[in-house]
């Protein structure tokens, strides 16, 4: 591993246009070649850590599936607990709901009923900040458990879909932002 | 925190049992209850690591989602570049398939085609080993592309499946066993 060889640009670099996925017209953003390098998942998990600096985190949570990559990971690195959002059904106990709309209909993402505790400062941890619609549904369940969200930190923002215009009032950062 | 309260005695405590999920007559083992808290699911993750000394590793991979969790945390702790194994369709790029059986019918593991360099040594993270299927799929997959499997490291066995028996000849560690 090349001690300091990694900064943003190379980071952009590592990861995969994918054109026509998911289907016809859509270059997918594939982050795959980026983490299954060492240096560079933990580049990125470096500047998200440094981003928690100062600041009160009891839980971080994400949504399934890649934002789980990321989120288990800075919880491990900050020694805090995770907290799994899912699809509807996949979380096996009690849980609070969510709708969010998506292109065409909507979709619901779930949270454990007890999964935050009142008070409990909740960071959230997604690869990628498209519509906004999933990051928006997850802060609201948080919300609606009496967690306060510490921070929003992405990996991949695509700036042409305006997600970040559904999150104004967290504090979000986004590593790498397409226009 | 406390230092050191956490032993693989509270680790099992810290499982919740939910009956009837996925369906009538199975008690779902489920995980949530102890990766909420930071150390426990901290503790989860220096045990793994204390089976990978000495051990040569390149990479980890794992199976979405909850595998994904302890893949994440484990890959960046180890500095190690992290491999997603994932359900038919979910991988954007190129990918090599492995069929594995379910208890009616069959499902679909990929893996993307350029994640392995031949050779190199995979470590294989998963959350739980229920009849083998998937885990045994992950190492046809890691094998396809020529890499070798340095270890498989579970956080729990449901013994009574016997999914150990698909995965003789490889080194295999689970932390919570039920008889």
């Amino acid at each position: 591993m090349e001690k300091g060889a990694i900064g943003p640009q190379k980071l952009r670099e590592l990861i995969r246009d994918v054109p026509d996925y998911p289907k016809k017209g859509i270059v997918f953003k594939d982050i795959t070649t980026l983490i299954k390098r060492g240096d560079a998942f933990d580049e990125v998990i470096n500047i998200f850590l440094e981003k928690c600096k100062d600041r009160k985190i009891d839980l971080v949570a994400a949504v399934e599936s890649r934002g789980f990559i990321f989120g288990g990971a800075l919880a491990n690195r900050l020694k805090v607990g995770f907290i799994p959002i899912r699809k509807f059904g996949k979380l096996p106990a009690q849980t609070v709901e969510q709708k969010y709309d998506l292109e065409y209909g909507t979709d619901t993402l779930e949270i454990h009923k007890d999964a935050i505790t009142p008070g409990q400062k909740v960071l959230v941890v997604d690869d990628l900040l498209a519509t906004g619609g999933t990051i928006q549904a997850t802060c609201k369940l948080i919300e609606k458990l009496g967690g306060e969200v510490a921070g929003i930190l992405v990996m991949i923002e695509l700036g042409f879909l305006n997600g970040r215009d559904k999150l104004k009032g967290y504090d979000l950062f986004t590593l790498i932002r397409y226009e």
